[in-house]
Order: C-alpha cells, then structure tokens, then sequence
C-alpha cells in the first residue's frame, strides 16, 4: 500500500511556528514520526509540502494511479480551496483531512472545512498523531473496499 | 489504562438504521470490534449507552477518578447540548469526539459541533475505525501528558 | 390497526396551561376524545406522555414492530431535538406530527421544525382536532403502502 | 356548510408534474375524492384553481358572504404572496392550508410560509388525503365557533 | 395638472378589513376625500385599483403621456414586486408611495420596501390623510422640476 | 396649534452640505419656508436644532404641555439613537418624522430607522416639502383626535 | 424546431426604458433580430410577452406538446417567482434563461435567480446577443437529447 | 413564604468545575449560605438539583401549590431548553433566572436566554450572592403582588 | 462605603414613562426607596441622571477615586453606547448593570448589551427593586475583593 | 479576431472527472470542438490552462495587447478568486465567463460568482457548447464596440 | 498649515485605561509628541478632546475655514456614530482617521467603521505613532491638492 | 534597518490599471518614490511583487533572518488569503499592511481583511503616500521594540 502524505501552506515552518498551538516538533521530525508508523503499518509513505494552492492541486491529480490514497493536512488551504476540494473529488483517490490543532476551538473562519466534504473523514486536534491516525484510517478504508 | 466509550442517542439502533449512512454492523458487533482493538493496544475498555442526556452528563461526572479517558459518539446531542459540553469541562478528562458518517456531507446542523470545542480533538467519517482512531488517539493523549 | 400517541413535554398541563393558546381541555380530556375518534376509526390506540427528551426516544424505538404508526406531538422538543428526528428515522415507522396550536402565528424559533422532515407530515393550528387529523392522516398512510 | 377549495399555481398540471413527489392522480382525480369526501362530511364544496395571484385575492374576497370557509393549496404563492395573506386576513374567513408534499423536505424557501400566519392552521406532507384533512379541520372548526 | 392615484391589492376591501389598522372608510370614501383635496389643490385626479401585480404594471406603463405623477399605495406587493418598481424607472414619471398604517411598526417584513427606491419618496402612517399628502407631494415636486 | 420642528444633527449646514443630495437652500430658508407654510395652515412653529442627541432628548421631554405636536427630522440619528425614540414614547406626544433625502435610495443603514416606530408616520424624499408635509400630517392628526 | 421566446414584465417598454442599461432596441427590433437569427438556424420562432406572472405561467404550460424548447427572459420575476420555476419544472421542456443586462453587476436581489435551477442554463449580459446565445443553446441542447 | 431553588446540569460539580469561572464553593456550600440568607430574610427553601432536563421540567410542575416562587440557575439548559421555559409558563410561579458568572462575557450562545423570557428577571455575574439576589427579589416580587 | 446611582436617558420621566412598562413611581420615588435602602445597608450614595451619553462617561469618569462602585441604569444607552462601555473599563470601578423591566420580553434590540461586558454583572426586571439588589451586589461584591 | 480560451483548476481532468456533471469529454476533446466552431466564425483561438491562480493572473495580464478578448472558465477560482477578477478589470479585456454545469443547481457557494461582475456576461450549464456560445458573445462584443 | 486634532471619548483616561492595550503615555503626553512632530513637519496643531458626540460634530462644523484637515481618533464612536460621518462629509475637510491599538485583533464590533468611508484613509495599531502618521498623511494630502 | 515591501496581485499594472482608483504613477514609479523616502530614513529597501498567494507565503517565510520588518500590500489576497495571514504568525516579523485606495469606500468583501489581524497595523487610502507611512511605521514600531 503507498500513501502520499500532502502537507499545505506554512507548515515547513512547524517547530518555529506558533509552537504553543503545534508543537516544537519541527515538520522534518513529524515526517521521520509518520515513517516510523507507516512502517509498523506495512505501508510506504512519500511526502510533498507545498504553500501554493495549485501545486497541490497538481500534486493530488498526479497521484492517481499512483498511490492508494492521501493523508493531507490542507492548513490554511481547507477554509478558502474549492480548487483542492474539486481535485480530490475529480481524481477520486480516498483522502484522510487531518489537522494538528483542534479547529474547534479557535477562529470562527477556520471551524468551516471546504475539503472535507470531499474526503473520506476528517481528524482533528491530536498534534502529531493526527497524521498516524489519518494513516490507519485511511488504509483501513482501503482494505475496507478490497472486502 | 481506563477508558470509557459512551455512545449517544439511537446509537443502540445500529445496524437497522439507515445502514446506507451508518453501516450494517450493529453496536455489540462494534463494541466487539472496539474491545479487540482495545486489548491489541493493552487498553481497559467499558461501554455505556443512553438516550437521555442527562444521564450521559451523570455518566462524564461520574467517570472522573475512575477513567483515564474518554471515546465518546455524542450522536445528535454533539449539535443540541451544551450540558455534555459543560460536563467534559468541568471533569477535566480528555474526550475524544468520534463519528461513523463524515458529518461534513450531511445537513448544515450536523456541521457545528457543542462538544468539539471541550474535547482534545475530534474524528469524524471513518465508520466503525472511527472509535478505533479513537482509543489510539486518547491513549497517545494521555501518555504524552505523562512524558 | 395499532397506533401510538405519544405527548411531549408540558402537555400534561394542559387544560391549566396558557388556555388562551391551549384551550381548556386537560390531557385526559384530549386522550378521551381521541380514543373515541379512534373507535370510530376502527383503530386501537395508546398513549405516552413524557417531559424527558431520551425517555421519548426510548418509547420510539420501542414502539417498532408493535405499533403501526405514530401520532406525535413533540411541544417544546419540536424545536431543539434532533435525537427525537434521529430516533424517527432509524425505526422507520410512519409518524404525523400534530401541534394544537398555530406555530406559524408564534415566536420566530416555533417557526422550525427539526422533527418533521423526518414524518410523513405536519398538522398545526387545529387544536384537540389536531389529533383526529394525525389518526386519520397516518391510517390513511398506512393503508396507501398496503394498496 | 359550503367549503371553496382553492388550488394554486400548477396544480393543473398535477398526475404530469413531479409525480414523484405530487403523485400520478390528476387534479381532476382529486377534486373527485375530495367531493366524495365532502359529501361524506354533508359538505357542499366547490373548486377554484388559477395560476394568477391576483385573481386568487379576487376570489377568496367574493367568498365572504358565500362561504363559511376555505381549503386552500396556494402551492407557490405560499412562499411569495403577502397578497393571498392580506386576503386571508381582510375576508376573515377560516382558512386551512393543505400541500400535498411535505413542505420541510424540500428547498429552505418552500419551508417559510407567508400565508400560513393568517390561516386557522396548515396540514403537509400527506398527499391527496391532505385536503380531506383540510375539509374535516375547517368544517370542525366552523362547528366549534357555533357551540 | 393630472395625477392617477393607484391601490393594490385588498384596498377594496378597505372599511372591513382590520379596522383597527386601517380605519372604517371604505375605498369609495377614500376617493371622495382625495376628490375633495385634489379640487382644493387644482389637480385632476383619477382613480385605479387591482388586486393583479401585472395589471399594476400595465396600468403604469399605459399613464405615460396622459399623468403628470402618480400616488400610490401598492399594499403588500410593496415587499414582493420586482415588477412594479422597474415599471416605475421604466416609466420615469414621477411616483409618491404611501400607505395607511405605519409600516415601521408592522411585521418585519412589511418594513422593507422593493418598490420606494424608484419613487420620489414615502409617507406612512397617516391614515386616509397618507394620500392627501402624497398628492401635495407630487404636485409640489412637478411644480419644482418646471422651475 | 403650536408644533416644534426639531432638526437634527448636521442640518445646521444645510445649504453648504452635499447639495446633490440636499439641495441649496440653508436651514433659515427651509425655516421661512416652514414659517410661511404654517401660517397658511393657522399653526404657530417654533425651531430647534442640536447636534447632541441628548439634547434632543431633553427637547422633546420639554416638549410636553407647551406643544401639540411636533415634526422632527432626526438626521444621523434616526439610525442609531433608541434614546430620541425612548423619548417619543414617553412623552406621548404625536411626532412626524421627515426626511429631506430618499431614504430608501442611499446606504442600507440610512434604511432602517429606529425612531419611526414610536412616531405615528415617516415621510421621506420630498425635498423641503417634505417638512410642509409633516405640519399638514401632524395637525390634520391632531384635529382627528378631537373628532 | 420550434422555439416560444417569453419575455417578462417590463420588456415591453425596452428602448424607453433605462437605455443606459438595456441598449435602445425595443421589443420589436429584438425580435426582429430574434426572427432573423432563427431564420439562419432554421429554427420556428414564436414570441410573448407580458407582465403578469401567472400569464407566464399559463404560457409556459400551454407551451407543452407545441415547443420544442423556451428561450426565456424572465425580468423581474427571475427574482420573485417560485410560480413560473414550477411551471418550467411541470412541464419537463428545456429552457434557456436569458437576461440582456449582467446581473452581477446590478443590486443584490438581482443576483439571486429563483428560476435559474429549473432551466438548463442561464446567459446573462450579452445584450440582444443574450437572446441569440439562448437560441443557439437550447437548439444545440435539443439536437444532444435526440443523439 | 416557601422558595424552591432549583440548579441545572454539571452545577453539582461547583468547587472542582472551573474555579476560575465559578469560584471554589461546593454546591454544598451554597446551598449552606443561601439557608443562612434565606433564614434572616424568613424565607424557607427547599433545594433540587439535576442533569436531566426533563427532571427539571417536572419538578417545575410539581412546584406549584407547593412553593410561592422558583429561583433557578438552569445552567446549559438556559440557552437550549424551549420545554424548561414552557413549563414555567404552564405553572405560573414567579421565577428569577439566576447566572453565577456574567454570561455577557463569555460565548455567544450563551448570550441568549431561551429561559428569561418565562422569569418575572434575570440577575448575572455575581458568584454566589447571585442566589442571595434572586431570593430577595423573587420575595420583593410575591409581597408586591399581595399589595 | 460610597456607591454612586447612574441613571440614563428618559429615566427623569419615570412615573409619566409608560407606566405599564416601567409602575407609577417617579424617578424622586425611587430614590427615596434606594436612599432607604442604602441606609439599611449602611452605604451611602449620591444620584446622577442625563440625558447625554458623553455626560455620563464624564461622570464614570469622575467617580474614580470618590466612589467605591456605581449602579446604573444606562436605560436607551445599554444598547447603543460602546463609550460608556469603555468608560467603565478605563475607571475600573466595579458597576451593577439594572433594568427595571425584563429586556428579554421585549424588543430584539434591547437584548443586547453593549455595557454589561464590562459589568461585574447584570440584574434586569424587577421593577424598583432591581436597584436595591444592585446595591446589594455591588457592595457585596467590593467586600469580597477586600478578604 | 483573436481570443484567448482560459481554462481553471481541474478542467485538464475532464472527461474522467465527475463525468454525470461534466461529461465524458476530455479537455482536449473540447478545444478541438472550439477549434471548429471558431473556424466557422472566423476567430483565431489559442487555449491555456492551469491550476495555479495567480499564473491565471499572469496570462490575463499578458493577454493585454495580443487578444481582442477572452473566453474563460475560472472553474473553482470563480467563487474564490479576487485577484483574477482585479485582473480583468485592470487590462480592461472583454471576458465571457463560462461554466459547462449549471452552476444554479448546484452547492450555494457555487452560487455566487466573484469574476462575473468585472466580466462582460456570465454563460453557465450548457455543456461544451458553453465554450461556443463564449465565442459568439465575446466577438460579438467585440464587433459592436467597433460600431 | 494648520491641522486639528481630534480626540474622542475616554481618550482623556489614556495612561490609566488599559495600558497593555492603549500604553501608559498620557493625552498629555500623546499631544506633547504630537507638537514635536508637527514643528518639524512645519504644521500648526490644535487639540480638542470631548466625550460628547454631538460636541464633536460641532468641532467638525467649526473647524471649516479655520483649518486646513483633520487628524481624528473617534474612539468608540467610530462604531456608533452615523453624525460624525454626516459631519466630515459636510465640511469637505480632509480627515486621517486613526487608532492606537489594531482594530482588527479586537472585538467585532470594532472592526466596522462607520466613520471610515467619510474619510480620506484610516491608520490603525501603531501606538502613538499613528497620530504622527496622520499628520504626515493628511499634510502629503493637502499638499498633492495644490499640485 | 532592512525592509521589505511586497506587492500583491495586479500592482504591477499599476498606472494602467483603473487610474481613477489608483492613480496614474506605475509600480516602477512608486518603487521610486519609496526608494527616496527610505533613504531619507535611512532605510535599506528591496521589492518584491507577485501574483502568486503561495510565492508571497515563500518570499515571507525568506525575510526571516533577513529583514526586520515588511511593508505589504497584499491586494486582492487581503481578502481572500488565510495562508499569507499564517505566514506572517509564523515568521514573527512586524508587518505594515498599507493599501493605496480606502478599502471602506469600496465593495463590502473588501471591508474585511483577513490579514491585518496578524499584522502590528493596517494604513488604508493614501495613495502612493500610504507606502511611506508604512515604512515610517514599521521602522518606529522595530525601534521602539529596542528600546
């Protein structure tokens, strides 16, 4: 199973960014953290960051045929992207929506998700482990379908 | 390590109610589906269901000292009640929000969540993985505030 | 043909409550007169009266596989309860939801309705009459499946 | 007791129109089960249907003085007309509004009704057997303002 | 100079209708009063009322050429029509709304007008009296524009 | 008859202010003209203008006894001062509420009045006549009251 | 093939009306370019105009089993009429909705179309043209159906 | 003269419950310093506490013809319970809705009382002497209607 | 201890105001009441009434260093003064906020306060003696900050 | 005649993407029919597409000078996107928006258009045929502007 | 050149009023700084402070003729007061409205100036800095008139 | 002192681009202008312009370590770009949002900015002027941080 893990706007900036709301753990340390997961899981994981919303686009139609789903966190990208909504609708790969802080409790503008309509589901609020649990659930959904 | 998983309102439906959004399986199929999950984790499992609100409000109070955590699936009341809000706030106990269906492609009311904002994080559209994601999510929790 | 009757909060004050919107017939008065419209109906029916959101949930699921149909007037909990709408849907029994007074002549949050999308239809404005036409409107429903 | 039924805009049409949600009788099929209905109750009725606003605040204004009430579908105009409303309210006579559809299953404007605040009270969602409720509730409430 | 003074819909009724808001005259005293001040004030006036929102439009169109202004009171298609507010800029003449009662202390929505922002200006709240002033108005503004 | 003209904030620069929207003449010429017009009309005006909306409010208490009546162009603060309304009712004398400019035509705040509802009508877009329409208004309304 | 071009309340008086925004054809000269147009597509064309909303109504029914498809500019009642969208919905023809102005640019009511979802497509701001790319549209719609 | 004080959901936790919003008195602590409040003001008090809405709902209707008055702190339920507020509508008893924190500093919905409407007031903010407050007011409030 | 009575707009007119709303008593009697209150209470107090909005910050202003606290009454103010608002924060004198009538029985925008944020709390509908417990809470209040 | 056909996010997938709303055409399919039809029209057309908003940018700027107009399908950037509406504005092009779906039938923020308005017209839901139909308008436009 | 500076209420507490969110620099203080820069800019400068609204709409008004712009913070008023706005649009004065602290990190209703759109720009969150901003803006202003 | 000035989507059409609104001097012209000013401060500038919202969130991320502050026009993305907001929060350089026109007289989406929040200020309607302010601002406010 390969999962592409997508990592949106300012989030190569993780460890120096605002740590009280997502950590000291800089987005090099996450990538080793979901590695070591992904391996527990059987499942080879690549990873693309990108601050430009269309690149992402790009990225997520090239993935078709590629890879068996995604892990994405959007960041800023899920409250104002109907582009990435509709790219993920158009390639139809299952995608897990991911989030480090808990978007419920913080600005009004960033509790409405234009992409996780689009996904399969959507975690939020577990620092780092939000990607592992987005990796579990999203080969768990893969499995599912094989069944 | 304890945790509760409490499930709201017409969850003990399961499996009849409208299997097309929430699956075949019903809540015992799922309860034992969480508590092999929950033994491959080393984790102490115990369920509860109710349809009243008040008692689920009983319930989170009286889980305080016992539990290390909380699972729970508020169900309907995740969009009507502030009294299970206040509840996990005043226990101080990490609650994980859980949900079968994604609830960000169903009716606008289902989209605000009360409860989310009190809880560490919230994980929604996974079907039964859902709780699994979880237990996991919980336990990560609680073992990171030991560190 | 077996239907349930089922009074949300506040209607077994009724008779003493607001009779300037309500009337002066008591709960009784209104079961009395329903069963007799019921007589002539050929229909048997039971009644439920409970001031607790989850007790009324309860008697819905319960009421699957031994009543035919459902005759609710949800009072106060027409406007906030989506565990109520839930519990409706998931025993899939037809229901007519009846309301004694006019809601579209009162306050602006009586206007809504978050049980009736999930009933075959609503009756509002008729007073005790209400009942009659919730009798009649759900047998004849329930004969038309037949035919 | 003479009751004018009233149908609105496109319900002409009705048996062609969205039988899926109106149903395959015509409007002439209807008028037939509702005059048998009403000869059941010992009702006179008589029938008007326009597609023009206007000419439907004609007619319920030559109905004062000729009949003691009306049921009436305004269909489209329920959700536009303060002009039908006035009307209601300037004749005084009683009026039931009756759709056929239930109106809280459908588009967000078609749930607001102009028309329903100066009506005795409204009845949605049960089909043809709709207006049969109609005649019942306004010939009960005509009955109920002699006692 | 020559003013046409229209009434919209249920004005006929004007006497019986809710006299607590809008009085005991009917519309033929109403026209007797307007008569009367029209005289005083040198105007000849001429008198339309329809319950149809396209016949209000016709009647626009067609005092092109043969009115110098307008008075008129377009009742509840005040808040409704589109329609007769681009009759009155397709028309350019010029146009003076009134209307009875005081609409700011109506219903909500009879505090929103679609058709004044095409016109001259608005009086409301002065009983039959509304229309004597609409006709100084619009004289008063004729007069002005020779000038 | 004795009626107050109270004109409200910035009136003073009448005459000098946005004359596209206002016109050329001062507050004194709009006085004279007011002055001329009521002495046709047999009624002694006195003025008063402030820019203070609690000098408004000391006005219209002062008001009482002394006038029968008063006609008010609240200016700015038509839109924002529930203290001038406050007033109005409490002193229970009528007041007509003139505006130079159509209201209905300028920035969506200027729409909403929050003193209308306590006067007993608005006039609005007349120009200075506006002002001759409020003297006629409010004293055939008083006379009205003595029938 | 066989097209009816309805055009709404006020069309008729294009040319005197507002030409800065709707150009200085009248209703004539556009359909003599409607015809000419036609003619070269080899399309029959019939026109109708009118102001009353339920004439439209009537129309568009009436249209059934004689027109292949509706070009239609709906003016002012593209803003207020549910009626003339379930006419279009009843009668199961394509219909193109046309407007000679961009709506876009013009006030906030004017943007929202309540007929627009009922039809195939819309084509606002064109000018005349609108009424050519209507034709072209609804043809070319018309010939992919029989494909 | 005989006050019930009745306290709604998660009140029972006061003292652990967020200190820094509720102060560290028990429930047991207050209930103790209102007695001693009650005492000197020769009031008898009688104290009810519950997580279940509807619970509360009938204690509300067992209070009458039991107890002069009500002073309630309906906590959560303040901003959802439409059956809370009906009930003390049904009973007629004089209520005070007492808050121990100033709700206009917190969330929105909290803001919004769904209960006030139905109490004689509302006191907020105040800690523990809000209770005190109530009790004097509600009793103030029983003598001025013996007066 | 030495509390400072700010009254608001209108409030000189109490007694003459409405008395359906507001009782008989003149803004004399109520004082008098407090006065003797106060004295009970062995607080003494001075009284301030206006008209003017900035008047009042003066005073908010000048209480600083002489007053122990201020209730007030900011009356048409509490709903459109953000300057009283932030003149309470800039002196840091702990204020009561009072209404004699309940605003949540009446018009939407008096639901909303703009003062009570920056209140220690908020009393509203008990007539006179909503003073008095303003009195009360104020003091009690300060004597809490002296433990 | 030169035209520039801009294509937005997520048109390259056509053809696989959503085909039950876009159609199985891929977007090489649709520039070969464009091809043709401005061959027919005597219109030379060159075709860009991206997913990156601002590179649209860029090309509508570069567009300056080169093309006599644009043809453009902003896709998901039409509900997002002020910098591509600025854009048109600045280089002062006539622009054709266009939408294959009818984006009236669809989610309500796909409703509303932010480019349209600095656009000549908007065209949505006629399939492939809306590029044609883009075509004709914008040289059409074009053409009278020369007149 | 000679520029008036405008301070609005509460700015006289500054120093005292929250210093973590306006500093602990006097209006004294402020002015001094203010005075320097201006010396050096080569402009005149006057202060003017008041709590009262209505004062500063007169302030406005005097200060035409007299100076040659205006360099305002309208503190609380800037949410509230339509007069003011009525003010600067009157006398024509070119106005820099300014702020101490970032209006847009505070609380919504301080984000909406009704004063803005009157002026020729806004300078907020920059301290005492921004007054200097002003000046320099406003004098650049002035000057680019007579160029 | 180092800064950097950014400029948003369409500056670089400056002087062609809508004159009327912003001005007639080209990006190159005003790059000049600033370039003067800065030295007159002492100030070492570079610019930096772009279309593309994920290359103004590089650019910002690079200024760290690199410069002290940045001057930012971020145009259209002012209203539409949560990630340049996160940017700026993340990279913890002091930030100057200037805009040439005042957004307040604008189209109500460009009243809100979704950036200066994370912003110290915002200057708004000076022109080329707003620029220099920018740079006078950022520079005070980075020295007042060393003192």
């Amino acid at each position: 199973m390969k999962i592409l893990v997508i990592n949106g706007p300012n989030l190569n900036m993780l460890g120096t960014r605002e740590p009280e709301k997502y950590g000291t753990k800089t987005l090099k340390d996450i990538e080793s953290y979901i590695s070591e997961e992904a391996d527990k899981l059987g499942i080879e994981v690549n990873f693309y960051q990108s601050n430009i919303e269309g690149e992402i686009v790009n990225k997520i139609q090239e993935a078709k045929g590629i890879y068996d789903g995604i892990v994405m966190n959007p960041a800023a990208y899920t409250h104002t992207s109907v582009a990435i909504r509709d790219a993920i609708t158009a390639v139809k790969l299952p995608v897990a929506e991911i989030h480090i802080s808990n978007i419920h409790t913080r600005e009004d503008f960033r509790k409405i998700s234009l992409t996780a309509p689009a996904c399969v589901g959507q975690i939020t609020g577990f620092g780092a482990v939000s990607y592992k649990l987005g990796l579990i659930a999203i080969s768990d959904y893969i499995k599912s379908l094989k069944d």
